[in-house]
């Protein structure tokens, strides 16, 4: 696990992880707006082959909204994204860790803001996690 | 600007520069892979109106797979966002600056090819700034 991440690896088939990645980020309140099959991507430009691995840009809107208000340039940050990729120790689940942007985030009443946000959005990514954990362990 | 974005302001129309700032990403080496349309999202969702702004999802097949090989997690980070959003002041395009993945990058082999993908995808966003701003000045 990166520093700038947060990550599991449960032992469920990729497919079936996805599907759960996006349950669990909708009962956590977010929405996913993009989707970017890099194993795909990378076949279709370059002919590689690389793991299944997906990007989904995970973002919920009301704190996407206070987060651009306090500054405008955290858009550069945003979606949050949501990483599954097959390995051959099981399938890992890995979040962009919204700390980083706290890490960026000035002082002033915008900085407290956006850390705020960060950390409400952090939460509830913990929470996603979490409940995928729990999900495997049943 | 922020210090985790490489920015310029022009006086050129929000919609004119959208067509722009995606002919010198693809003059750069760069597909755009996502679009998110901030305003029509937040529109949407929240029924709230804020200024004209989108976010790009810029990816250079070569280089995401060379940062991918070094560190599966840098998945996280990609793809490069370049947002344009309608100010007071002009249009602004601000791209994420990969610096900030140099900045998350470790010692050892890894770390330096990371390193190097980082500065690559730097220059070469970099040089679709200066177009633009040149395009503007013509």
């Amino acid at each position: 696990m990166a520093s700038y991440t947060m990550s599991i690896t449960i032992p469920r088939p990729y497919d079936e992880t996805v599907a759960a990645v996006r349950e669990q980020l909708t009962e956590a309140g977010f929405g996913v707006l993009t989707e970017i099959d890099i194993k795909a991507t990378l076949k279709a430009k370059l002919d590689v082959d690389v793991a299944p691995q997906v990007i989904l840009g995970a973002c919920r809107p009301q704190l996407a909204h206070l987060a651009l208000e306090a500054e405008p340039s955290i858009a550069a940050m945003l979606p949050c994204n949501v990483v599954v990729r097959s390995t051959p120790d099981g399938t890992v689940v890995e979040a962009f860790d919204p700390q980083v942007m706290m890490s960026f985030a000035g002082d002033g009443a915008a900085g407290e803001a956006l850390k705020a946000v960060a950390s409400d959005a952090r939460d509830r990514l913990s929470a996603a996690l979490t409940a995928l954990n729990k999900e495997e362990a049943r």
